[in-house]
């Protein structure tokens, strides 16, 4: 299945799941939708923290895709939606058209989804993929750089990677900047506030093993912590794992 | 100083000192020097394991280097040179005219005061630079791919390195793969059969503080380590610290 096939489906309701796995080699996006009034410092705050929050494309006055995914309806082409009331999520939806009007922001943020392509195609097999599973989220104690009332910590995945490996993880992530690119931590969960590695504040508990170390990079679901952190009156969010997929091929982004 | 200054003033017995911070931004070399009989398979090995023994040049049938110093005479432009026999340090010599006959073959071999001025000018500090000692060096339980009777375990160096500066300290060397590259390894030193970090096999220790983490790169003492194992009977290296400053630039071993 082709991109377009796979978000007409979704568009027509039937595929409302998680899309790891879907459309492989093709990017898939984090989204973030904000009322105008706050769109210029959210847009401020994602590039002075851009490792977190990389935004490939900004749509305004519209709710259609013109660059990732040409036409693409963003109300009804994404499997599943979050909306936010001051900071508390109050319902999740399979599309927004009841939410929509000309005031809203739509910001798509890369994911990693496309670096652990390249992981895997350099031999660096992942756990969570081979289990099906999520990654292993934390919250952190690495502070965001505020803009206006936009402010927090960063929330970071975790994967286990063989000790021989580490190095290169580091240097075929860094490949990708759109996409959180190379990790921002390695190995001493505690020295980034980690207390426990074994109890993920999002996602599943990977097990490390005992030739692994976990290394941690940037985490998409940063900018959902920031809007429950700072209670935002109003935001909308793809639902975590039910990301948009894009018309853009995951080695679009690759940089050199 | 230029490098050639500085080398005839070595020639002349008038400099015997470790080289670090002489002729900033010129590389300098480790040299091993066999005879003729080990000198294919020590070529071999050192490309087998060629981020702990990067060879830059071989020279034959002659004493005078022709790619990384034009005309320079290696029996005498080195402040200071150990002889093996049988893998027993058996003299430290200012020039090794007495050694030379026409069997011997001369290898230069990257070292990484080259990487280490990359990582300075890029905002990492390397506390044995400032404090003019020894960087820190150990033993390891990383094998060595074998090739005929040359073996044995990998010598790695450690830099502390701040912990939000450890993923930039990868990035960076990896630019420099002729002069050990990346490192091997990254934090937990027991996990490569370093049990007392504190207490290093060559070199001074390096304090670590507690927003550090020691990072690991392959090392120049590797193959001065392999002659002592397997006892072989004749062979002359740079004495540690010592190197053969070259005419080439840092900036000449960059790669993208």
């Amino acid at each position: 299945m082709n991109p377009k096939e796979f978000r007409s489906l979704v568009a027509k309701g039937d595929f409302s799941k998680p899309t790891a796995g879907y459309c492989n080699n093709f990017v898939q996006t984090n989204m973030v939708v904000l009322p105008k009034e706050y769109a210029n410092s959210f847009e401020e705050f994602a590039k002075q923290n851009a490792k977190a929050i990389p935004i490939l494309e900004i749509i305004k006055d519209s709710h259609h895709s013109k660059k990732l995914a040409k036409g693409a309806n963003l109300l009804n082409e994404l499997p599943s939606y979050n909306i936010f009331e001051y900071g508390k999520l109050v319902k999740t939806v399979t599309n927004i058209e009841d939410y929509y009007n000309e005031d809203l922001v739509f910001f798509l943020i890369g994911c990693s989804f496309t670096f652990e392509a390249a992981l895997i195609s350099n031999d660096i097999p992942l756990r969570h993929v081979d289990l099906k599973t999520n990654v292993s989220m934390y919250n952190t104690n690495i502070e965001l750089n505020p803009v206006d009332s936009f402010c927090g910590k960063m929330v970071v995945s975790m994967r286990p990677i063989k000790k021989d490996k580490v190095v290169d993880s580091c240097i075929i992530t860094n490949h990708y900047p759109k996409v959180h690119g190379s990790p921002i931590h390695i190995g001493y969960p505690e020295m980034i506030g980690i207390d426990n590695i074994f109890h993920p504040d999002y996602g599943t508990f990977i097990d490390i093993k005992e030739d692994e170390i976990p290394v941690f990079w940037p985490c998409g679901v940063t900018p959902e912590n920031v809007i429950k952190n700072i209670k935002l009156p109003f935001a909308i969010t793809h639902t975590p794992g039910h990301m948009f997929v894009t018309d853009k091929k995951d080695s679009d982004y690759y940089e050199n």
